[in-house]
């Protein structure tokens, strides 16, 4: 593929940032690729294992002459770095970012835009439950959805910025950001946070010991642990950014909840096997989309054929 | 390794069966392995795969002359298939069972079980989201847990008991069984009832289409599904059979969810950072106990190395 962007800045230089360095390179879509990471002792790593072509010091030199700018920092950060990296935008430049929530990112950066540069939303459904510049790999965004939420900014741009998505191997959606924030409470944040939930309790009971929890955890439990192993911080921004949709569908969860625990109570067997006869199908939609394979068992053992 | 029972018979040919099958001719431990299932059409498939030595029409058939019996039934055909098997079973054999809920099954088949035979109750704590004959395998319950509730059973029986599992892959640990029950409504019955919850209300939004919860998945969602997508009747049985173990855990999930819930309503960053933090300290322990890898994404991309 040919270059589409002169030069990227990625700044902040964690998962996201990290896979789409090696992504971009493997399509070939940059001429060059500068990053900044906040933290110097990130930067020292990303200059030991070439994450980026050039490493700066400072976000705003990191920017300078770029044609396209992607944000990879906490949401909590953004308004801090859009201000940051404001006065340095090039005219005509893209800005876009990889935050999980869309809506809050708007708010944030949305007013450090100045006239003649490009602010087009996304947001990479990818990741895994680790982090730092190390994490990264070429191959995470290969077959997962990128959103854009454009809101309005110009067509030539957005398409631009769909066909790179493409050319690090993304499928790419476009939609409003309150829907997208709607969305993705459903699909990641309130599992995030009721996975978090669940391990918090583990850990917490007396008349179960760690070791039980941690021995006996293949029966379920485990998967519950590699959700709730995720970044502690990107999370915490998340959910104070994503309120009302996240309480929202956590009002939902709740209910239902209590519906199947007084199925329990009662000894309402037909509700229970109806209720999980149901999610069984979902389940199949997802394989047939491709967003998950049917390896048993996640893959950990080897099968039978 | 050598013969240690002359013949096994297998009670119901699900995955737990058919994966003990497997494991049982890798392992070389019994001389011939019988079983039985209640359809037809299983003990069809079963005849077609290769899934036991002699498959028979009935239960009672199937445990005439057999060493070693496992009910691998859901809990509540348990007292059913004890009840037509009573008759036959020959003195000095060991009948276990490999259900997920020990005291119910206890209550269930004990009664059953006639004076001179054995009877140590048992849990593997392996599984997939598939079931059925075909599903099986012999590597399922390597490295993972097979947890027995003896309960005075005698002593040789048990340690012969214990090492058939070992031979099969596992380690094994005895406890008693109302513990067992409660460690299980921790490590995988609350689990399993929370992912069931959060799949049906993702699939009850009318705001958030099918399409989206399938496509835009992979941000956590998908974890959830594969759970909820195990056995029904399976799962039914587990909550109606260990009521008082899951409403007390889930009582303290709810409890702390709705903590999290006013932290995010209140805007507390910091008592969230706090608590996801902890809950990252138990996954290493997961990896490192080795009942999970440390493989991103749930191996499903490759990674760059």
């Amino acid at each position: 593929m040919s270059v589409m962007y002169n030069r990227v800045a990625l700044i902040g230089l964690g998962l996201i940032a990290s896979s789409m360095f090696w992504a971009i390179k493997r399509a070939g879509v940059a001429g060059e690729v500068t990053g900044y990471a906040r933290s110097s002792g990130t930067r020292d790593v990303a200059r030991e294992i070439g994450l980026c072509d050039r490493v700066f010091d400072t976000a705003a030199d990191a920017v300078e002459g770029a044609d396209l700018i992607v944000l990879c920092v906490p949401i909590g950060a953004m308004d801090a770095t859009a201000a940051e990296i404001s006065g340095t935008l090039k005219p005509g430049a893209v800005v876009t970012d990889v935050g999980s929530v869309k809506r809050a990112v708007i708010t944030a950066v949305g007013p450090h835009v100045p006239d003649g540069v490009h602010f087009i939303p996304g947001h990479p459904l990818a990741g895994t439950e680790q982090s730092g510049p190390r994490s990264g790999f070429a191959e995470l965004f290969d077959n997962r959805w990128c959103l854009l939420t454009p809101d309005g900014a110009e067509a030539n741009e957005v398409k631009k910025l769909r066909t790179f998505w493409e050319a690090l191997g993304s499928n790419v959606d476009e939609m409003d950001a309150d829907h997208h924030d709607l969305v993705l409470a459903v699909t990641s944040h309130t599992p995030h946070l009721i996975a978090y939930t669940m391990v918090g309790v583990a850990d917490d009971l007396s008349r179960v010991t760690d070791t039980e929890v941690v021995n006996f955890s293949a029966a379920g439990f485990r998967d519950f642990t590699r959700i709730a192993a995720s970044d502690p911080t990107m999370w915490r921004d998340v959910f104070l950014n994503n309120k009302d949709a996240t309480l929202e569908i956590l009002g939902r969860f709740t209910e239902e909840l209590f519906v199947l625990q007084r199925a329990i109570r009662e000894g309402d067997g037909d509700h229970l096997h109806d209720y999980f006869t149901r999610t069984r199908a979902i389940r199949r939609g997802i394989i047939e989309a491709g967003q998950d394979t049917d390896v048993p068992n996640f893959g950990r053992n080897p099968v039978r054929k």
